[in-house]
């Protein structure tokens, strides 16, 4: 194989209770990416489409991943990349997971699959620490294996892929307003009370149980953030009048996206799905805030060759 | 039915990783009780053996649940009750939920069952706040459901019933010491730092996910717990030798019993189970400190009539 395109999803990292431990992929939004071999031993980028991204492979998270794993094989050639990126990096939903996860597999084609998908989740995992400063795993998970996955344990890194119920679609709305990583980092507390981690581990839980016997009521009632949403909250202007829009809209449930600033709500069915985007959509006009809007089924399909 | 005789398991809660929330029952050990109907509106108690408990209908965890679920029905008949107790109080194997938890369904049993599981549990917290001081759930309800249980809630109380794999297999080791559940929450601490408390809503993902994929490795793995367990084995002697010995000689992993002393380690299949249970014995056996031992298959039935 001497050139591939693939979509790389985006993804919904956190998902309210799963906080550092939980993601999901969408199946109707995400990246392109065409990777081109060549007789050199560089990594390039020779165009990027949608955001402004740095072209230089030692700054972008595709370049970087590409690099480490063309080096673990004693580079055996060059690989040109051309991003084509479909949604804004800084959305809370996983840009550069989308790139770091693309590179990764399409470079992993390209040497004729040399790796495993813990492996690829690891490799991709530079890419996030160099877009975003550390090595977080749960968009960069989601992305490469589709669907729900939990990230149970990160040294050695256990990425556990879970169900998907079939009817699950997500709305998702972005405020165009910019969240810095590390900010919605910083204002996290550094300890939180016994009774709250009690409160959020008995809904992860839940929401496991939830997926794995496709009960959607119980999926929703899980969908509860009582450590990270409290705080991170305060920096998305009008986050709890969306929320309460969706859920009093039918939405199984509706938290942050990643660090956000993006509020995703989880729905049951296509027709639920458009009556809670409407719902969001218009309690979010009243703010005078730009927005944008996705909705997409919870898919099973993660990155893949187009 | 004027009078039934039922057993009421012994019950594992906590299951390391799921801390106040989790918990299963044992098939082969529990206690028995009868339950007599009578023309009178009292409970009585009329015989207790195995144990030194008391026999005030208002003070004994099996009168006092009899006793909420006959007034909420107008008291239509009088109750008395026989209490085999087939393992000791204080082991940190719900004995106060037995007898919790077999009222409640014996009497449901001779009321023509009014009540539903969700209500069972709840009468059944009147018992174990009768005997324990606080209306804890997650060993009534393993002993009401069966199997594995998640307490997804307390405020409304939900009830998740999780799958229970086939080869599961439990050994217990009580050592004969006395460990106040009271001493036992006073050692926790009041917070926990994030990072430990994200390592333990990841590893109970992990165990809700091992339980419906019977994927026993995955089941092991999660058996961690960074939150309760580092402070309160400090309450029982021998217990890292006796993990380790467990762990060493083919335990999928191993924790404490509630909160304690007993020391319970998870096994696959019954040959891992007897080489387990060999090496927990001789690991105890040195320490000079008495102990009981005992074993089952990991059950799905929970309270029944005999």
């Amino acid at each position: 194989m001497e050139s591939l395109r693939i979509f790389a999803p985006a993804t919904v990292a956190n998902v309210s209770c799963g906080f550092d431990a939980m993601g999901f992929a969408l199946d109707a939004l995400g990246d392109e990416l065409i990777a081109t071999k060549n007789h050199s031993k560089n990594v390039t980028i020779s165009k990027i489409e949608g955001a402004m991204l740095p072209f230089e492979a030692d700054r972008n998270a595709a370049g970087v991943v590409a690099k480490h794993m063309l080096e673990s094989q004693g580079f055996p050639f060059g690989v040109d990349f051309q991003l084509f990126k479909k949604y804004k990096p800084g959305s809370g939903l996983g840009s550069s997971a989308a790139s770091s996860a693309g590179a990764a597999f399409a470079v992993n084609e390209l040497l004729g699959k040399p790796f495993d998908a813990t492996q690829l989740v690891q490799f991709a995992m530079l890419g996030e620490e160099a877009a975003c400063g550390s090595q977080i795993a749960d968009n960069v998970s989601a992305a490469l294996y589709g669907g729900f996955v939990l990230i149970r344990s990160y040294h050695p890194l256990e990425v556990v892929p879970l169900p998907t119920p079939p009817e699950l679609y997500v709305a998702i709305l972005h405020p165009q307003i910019e969240i810095k990583t590390e900010d919605a980092r910083n204002i996290l507390p550094n300890d939180i009370s016994m009774k709250h981690a009690i409160t959020q581990w008995a809904n992860v839980g839940g929401l496991v149980s939830g997926l794995y016997s496709e009960d959607y009521g119980l999926i929703g009632r899980s969908l509860q953030d009582v450590v990270a949403e409290p705080t991170r909250k305060l920096l998305i202007p009008h986050f709890d009048s969306v929320k309460l829009a969706a859920l009093e809209n039918g939405a199984l449930g509706a938290g942050i996206s990643g660090s956000g600033p993006s509020i995703f709500a989880l729905c049951r069915g296509i027709i639920a799905l458009e009556r809670v985007v409407e719902a969001m959509k218009k309690s979010y006009s009243q703010t005078g805030i730009d927005y944008l809007v996705y909705t997409s089924p919870v898919g099973g399909k993660g990155v893949q060759i187009l």
